[in-house]
């Protein structure tokens, strides 16, 4: 164990990036895999598929960083330099690798495409790194050490990065660099507002002790805290965090959903399947994003039989019993309606659990009784329901998600009430 | 008109940004607004919110570039540093600026939120620079000169930065830099792979003179073809840009839905509410997806009476009257279902489109006959439908993907064959 930080930059080769067709998403995720280690991202740069560009970037980066971790710019086409620039910074021959050759053609004729010497080219590498192999794809991983100095090149497709980053970078980097111990422990809110955390966790922080850090990380309707420390023996983190997390478990109490990183629609799915209830939905302002995100989860067909967007008039009286003159008389969007859909969708799907959202996302069809960004929500089951109006004052896109977060917040809420077990 | 390259750098300052928390996506968005003006980026960095790293950071950049834009770092905490250590950089007094103060105060006060003095921080502007006012919070922009080069610092929050590029950097940036003219030929293309339109644009990729580029910028099932010409007289790149848009006109008909940058969820918006004619959906492996995307679009509620999402066999019976003995026959992911579903679909919305999706997104589901990633996507309407299987290898979130946008594809080509007008 070792208190030397230890500085990682992240480089992203190509002209995508730059111009902003792709969005770095490579780095960000890099950043996550290699916080939890206990290095600190120096800096993430993107810069051209240049030689020049990027020899002048990572000649900056030798001295100044222990590690470098470059993505992209290692296809076959000729805008793909990373290898023969790698090559001429670290004085490299390349030679050619029998094996990395056999598992080309071999995945090329199970592909049917045809096997030029061109992709001899493929089998090429650095005499001096030591070769970290792609079972995902055509261009394997470089690993070089420049006296102490790691450079890592991987190739910028994403799942083929994550693969070699996964399998082999991170546990090379173990092996090599003296790790300093982080502990974390995580704190899943939902419903709580960032600024009103703060506040009640302000005796917590006052009396944090300073190898302990205190993370707010928010998002729509979910605040996820972090408390990490570094620094001290691991008994001595230990404990300090046992007694700092019974501390903000009291204040926060069923505010926290979750002791680990989960999303909320996986927390209520593991919640549904656990106790074999399920659950339907009756969108309509946002208009089947809700559902999407309850079928993102993998196994969510165990508890979710289906689901309705309703956005006229006449298909939330067709198809979930809401009366004409309720609509007529209380609009789409209110209390009065949302009762209707929720009894709809409870019927229709024979689910255990409903959830049901009207309101205006915007730009157009707000009123000034009802202005966009009124969005009313509900939850039933269990005979139990509860329905809130919410206010969120934002563009349709982002209406539209919040109002599904707050929708998974509120099932949430009624379900722990109901399955009364506690958050885990 | 002048040829002179102009460069920029982005900078994001943040923690967050660093650390992965928050991708990156304000550095792509502004690439993709100074792109279109002729500027090129030299650089996208992020950094942290450290004095001597910032200011490290732009006396790089100083030499290098003619612009630099910065986001993040302006908020009223006091991890944010970006004013103070640019003052410091440029040698700023602070300076308080009345108007920005009773904007403030205003703010405020309509939000029933107490304005202390502490918040008089928030007007205090550097006297060397220009104040670009901020309609949409309360950290405003600021443009500094340093001997031509042009250095800009904008809040992280991002519907507010975007608001002050669009309505005031974009327009100073025109009056301070002599731009060169670039002009962009769009070709929206649908279910063409981008190895085959390559291969079906050899000849105009050919013949292009050398201030004309051709780019491919793919994404499922869209690929978008950009034609750049710059650095000769507008009407020379003109006539010739028209010559070469007719050519790929010519070449790839019907696989261009528009010629300028639009959504498929978009086109289709148009062409349904321009021919007044419905569209409903019936999906299953999609899960919401797609209804999603189509209500995505502000006003689709004059095309879009609703959807349903029949994820189990008994909803896909009680709901599309899919026969229960065509789900054991030939399982939920068949052409034969997709025929039940189509018609439920049409039947159950009155609509006079409809869309229908089985498959297996994974990762679990699959069996040797039907791996994951098999998915059968079905569009119907005006008495002609159009059945298809299609196989995506990828994972559960990007099979979904796929599944939603070449169904999107196929409903285009459907609704252009019926409607008969040409893609526009």
């Amino acid at each position: 164990m070792s208190n030397k930080q230890i500085l990682a930059a992240i480089v992203s080769i190509g002209d995508e990036i730059l111009n902003g067709t792709t969005i770095n998403t490579n780095a960000s995720w890099i950043s996550t895999q290699l916080q939890p280690l206990g290095i600190s991202i120096h800096e993430v740069i993107a810069i051209s598929d240049n030689a020049q560009h990027i020899t002048s970037c990572l000649e900056s980066y030798l001295n100044r960083v222990q590690l470098i971790v470059i993505t992209g710019g290692l296809g076959p086409t000729k805008d793909d330099i990373t290898k023969k620039t790698l090559c001429t910074l670290f004085g490299s021959e390349l030679v050619f690798d029998q094996d990395i050759y056999n598992r080309l053609k071999e995945t090329f004729e199970k592909r049917n495409i045809p096997f030029t010497e061109n992709n001899r080219d493929q089998a090429m590498y650095p005499n001096n790194c030591r070769v970290l192999p792609n079972a995902l794809g055509t261009a394997q991983g470089m690993w070089f050490d420049r006296n102490g100095t790691i450079v890592v090149s991987l190739p910028g497709v994403p799942f083929e990065m994550k693969g070699l980053m996964t399998d082999q970078v991170i546990p090379l980097i173990r092996q090599t660099f003296t790790l300093p111990v982080i502990l974390n422990r995580y704190f899943m809110t939902s419903g709580i507002s960032e600024s009103y955390l703060a506040r009640q966790l302000e005796s917590v922080e006052d009396k944090l002790p300073d190898y302990i850090g205190l993370a707010y990380l928010p998002s729509p309707a979910v605040v996820k805290l972090r408390l990490t420390a570094q620094g001290r023996p691991v008994s001595e983190m230990e404990e300090m965090l046992n007694r700092l997390s019974a501390e903000v478990s009291g204040i926060l109490g069923s505010g926290i959903y979750a002791f680990e990183p989960v999303l909320l629609e996986e927390h209520i799915g593991k919640l549904l399947k656990e106790s074999g209830k399920t659950l339907s939905i009756a969108e309509s302002c946002t208009g089947g994003k809700l559902s999407h995100k309850i079928t993102s989860v993998p196994g969510s067909s165990a508890y979710f039989p289906g689901s309705m967007v309703t956005y006229s008039y006449a298909i939330k009286t067709s198809h979930l019993q809401v009366p004409e003159e309720v609509l007529q008389t209380y609009g789409a969007v209110s209390q009065e309606t949302i009762e209707y859909m929720l009894d709809g969708a409870l019927r229709q799907f024979g689910s255990d659990y409903a959830i049901a959202i009207s309101g205006i996302a915007g730009p157009d069809g707000g009123t000034p009784e009802k202005p966009v960004g009124t969005v009313w929500i509900g939850v039933a089951g269990n005979g139990d329901r509860f329905i809130k109006k919410h206010f969120f004052n934002k563009n349709r896109e982002i209406n539209i998600e919040y109002a599904c977060m707050f929708a998974l917040h509120e099932l949430r809420l009624l379900l722990s009430k109901h399955l009364a077990k506690p958050a885990q």
